[in-house]
């Protein structure tokens, strides 16, 4: 195979110049339905390659030509027996891995507590059962990973009829672990490990990024290639090996949730990112970690801001460490071992700026964070970030700095020491599996639920989910029993203080249930 | 509301405009990570502008900014007291629908049996029970449409739990009938009328075109936006009003099926397709239907072909008609009463090719139509063509018209007047509703289903789909239960030499059906 090609990319090319006339979809022929006068505006050179499935260009769900071709392109990138081009973002990929395999109403899926509601939607329209597992908690930071291998054994000694096993990795600050022993415990039971690995399409193609999780032994890998890569939006791919996963009923399931009319720009960007990363190698990155190394240098002059990074057995390169992190536990007791470079996750160390605040404030010196919570702000940089992104960043930090000096804690925002110590509590429950908890399509009825005050709930069924903040892990799913365990955590939690803000009561004071005489038909 | 404005494309332009530094996704960076020498391509333009959720950009699954202004501006140009933009096709506007309506496994939904397959999807995915109407057949051309309001009152009176019907207008062939006896047989029983409109997105903007569903009464209507009017490939709208859909669940299921990074792009070029629309009302077709009125004017010049046109009540007016459409039944027997006019479906008068033949010869002369099948071939005008177009149509068929003088009938071409002979076995069975079909996700294991001679397959359960061309309509789905009445139009069809390409024996000399003993399993 010929990794300079772009065979999908081409075959639009080839479109664009033949000018054959259009007599079929799409209706904007061409963009020629807006006339010259360019009413599409930067619409319009899209449209002159916006085709659909003629001859030479495929289709997506019986690929026998460009598309085949730049599958498997794909997956000789990326490591993979097979891949799969995906429209329909990380979503399509994470429905379609769990309608595989669980194909029964009931069938077990034993996954993290904390996954992108995707997957939750997935075990919704399988009717699966989640088997829970507890993430590891960072007690630094706060942040959760993954489950360990031993979690994993330890519920599929529990369930061994489970289909499988789903975990996320990285997270969405750029965290994780090996998944290696993760798949050699679903292995050594037969099942197969999928991972959403939506934040890592860029896993394993440097020596400073931690390794991809099909090189560590997963099964069927999702990735948003538009994240971490340079596909456009909601383009995606689905990476399978081995011999666990059902191919054929793989394909069935992605062309039952993506459109039948595919966007061949979207499928193209795919191919072109796929190049990009597959002549390039390891140099596709150099840019952007170059970046990346000098904002962390900045940031070390700016001892206001600490830069969260996995527990180093050693002490860390110099000008890698900055002041918030010099507390952290050792990489013994670490509950993250690798940290994606691209994700800077920073935070105030005086406590006087949540991250909400210093989101807010970046974005009005024209840096747009990812995302921020009470306590940190990620910003994520990739292979197009410049120096001369990282130069404004640090300039708009420094300025933040300076007007804030003098700055008083602020009450409401949550230290990272108090969340080590609530965690203290997780660590009782870490270890613990679920039992299955049924996911259906039925709309809960008010009349089937009631509000029970927390000293009261212990051995009722759930009919809300609680996600107190933080750490944001949903604590209880519908459907699930209510344990004493978990009653007393709760009781712990309300104490604290903390805030669940999905939830009917969110100071956490009562709780929805559901009513007794219900509960059966809703399990 | 100011119909001239294009609210999110506008907010696109801003972001554009503004050049704040991304610390964000996606990671192509507006389109950076290519670097300045061009390797997006023909995407970097789009890539200036393919913006995820940050602020100013608001949140497809939590409206309140400019997508909800742009949904807003869409439901007041299309009738619908709401609508909702969709990013994965009507794919995902089908599959939402049925999610909505069949909330509990065996739920039962009346529906047309030629549907698109992402119907059949959702009906998997609900694990609803489909009552399968059958639908009216055109003698002359031997296509199909939908079914009747007799036939829909008939299925409510026998299933008055059903939680809707479900049909599709027009048919990939451009044919309908009036939708508002439909629409008033489904509201006297006080369910949905839900229309599959993928093909009719452009009806009602024009004194020539058809009513639009949602004017007919429909209460969930799907369309296209992407087809047959200037959206993107992928970009459709879902339109509703009344009170028979319950909004919030239709909001958490297209949440459910659809990207949670939907494409910014594309969204835009719904609000762009609609703002042509909204200001341009019926002109926006003036050049376009100048085209399909010159190619039936040319079209009238080569006796050679035929243009399939409804029944008219008067002769239809001069240069319309065709020598192909003069033995047509009267409007009173009509199986449809309403043409697309941007669909010209053509064939050849002699029989000589095939409509996959003429298709075939067209693209040699650069006309790439949008569908053939053994009869016709589908010619797709739009808003977007032009009279170049259509002279250079007429020219390539003039061309294989006097190429293909002295042509013999082809022996493997079906002619009409032998589907005519078929299609009246088919009106016996017109107006019988199917017993509820059991569709779930559980793929069927070879094991537990045996080959059987046609002689012997009534009273069995079909375990394959059985589509005979023509007409392509499936008589069978698995799950089936196959009567007396259906083994005797089986061993007509197999007699008359109909093949159904998807089944196990092509020839239909025997069929698939479940071991007697697994026959409940899959009920």
């Amino acid at each position: 195979m010929n990794k300079d090609r772009v065979p999908l990319y081409e075959a639009l090319l080839d479109y664009r110049e033949q000018r054959r006339i259009s007599f079929h979809v799409p209706g904007h022929k061409n963009g020629q339905a807006y006339g010259s006068q360019g009413g599409a505006g930067l619409l319009s050179v899209m449209m002159e390659i916006d085709v659909t499935e003629i001859s030479g260009t495929d289709d997506l769900h019986h690929p026998e030509g460009v598309i085949l071709e730049a599958q498997q392109l794909a997956a000789s990138c990326f490591g993979a027996e097979e891949s799969f081009f995906l429209v329909g973002g990380s979503t399509v990929g994470n429905l379609s891995l769990i309608l595989t395999v669980c194909t029964t109403p009931g069938d077990i899926l034993i996954v993290q507590r904390n996954v992108h509601k995707s997957v939750l939607h997935g075990l919704m329209l399988a009717g699966a059962q989640a088997v829970f597992l507890q993430p590891q908690i960072d007690s630094f930071s706060g942040l959760s990973t993954a489950p360990t291998a031993a979690q994993i054994d330890e519920a599929l000694e529990v369930y061994p009829n489970a289909r499988g096993v789903l975990v996320t990795m990285p997270n969405y600050y750029g965290m994780g672990t090996d998944l290696t022993p993760l798949a050699e415990a679903c292995h050594r039971y037969g099942v197969p490990l999928l991972v959403d690995e939506a934040h890592g399409a860029h896993y394993g193609h440097h020596p400073t990024l931690p390794a991809s999780a099909l090189a560590c032994g997963a099964d069927g890998v999702v990735q948003s290639t538009h994240k971490m890569l340079s596909a456009l939006t909601m383009g995606a791919m689905l990476h399978v090996q081995g011999a666990l996963l059902d191919r054929a009923l793989l394909r069935q399931r992605l062309a039952m949730v993506q459109s039948s009319s595919p966007s061949y720009p979207m499928m193209a960007s795919l191919d072109l990112a796929r190049r990009q990363l597959h002549i390039g190698g390891a140099a596709t990155f150099t840019a952007g970690l170059a970046a990346v190394d000098a904002f962390k240098r900045g940031l070390a002059e700016l001892p206001r801001f600490g830069l969260l990074a996995p527990p180093q057995p050693e002490s860390p390169p110099a000008g890698f460490a900055s002041a918030g992190n010099t507390t952290q536990p050792s990489a013994a007791m670490a509950a993250y071992t690798t940290q994606d470079p691209f994700k800077a996750v920073i935070y105030d160390v005086t406590g006087a700026l949540s991250g909400y605040e210093l989101q807010r404030q970046l974005e009005v010196h024209g840096c747009i964070p990812e995302m921020s919570d009470a306590q940190y702000v990620v910003l994520l940089f990739s292979l197009g970030s410049t120096l001369e992104d990282t130069n404004h960043l640090i300039r708009a930090l420094a300025h933040i700095s300076i007007a804030g000096e003098g700055d008083e804690r602020s009450p409401r925002n949550v230290p990272v020491m108090k969340n080590a110590v609530e965690f203290s509590t997780w660590n009782i429950m870490k270890a613990s599996v679920s039992t299955p908890i049924p996911f259906n399509l039925k709309p809960v009825a008010t009349k089937h639920v009631e509000s029970v005050p927390l000293e009261e709930c212990a051995g009722r069924v759930a009919a809300e989910m609680i996600i107190p903040y933080p750490p944001g892990i949903p604590l209880l799913y519908m459907g699930e029993s209510i344990s004493k365990d978990m009653q007393k955590h709760l009781l712990v939690l309300s104490a604290a203080g903390a805030k669940c803000h999905a939830a009917a009561d969110p100071e956490l004071q009562s709780i929805m249930v559901f009513k007794k005489d219900r509960k059966q038909e809703n399990l």
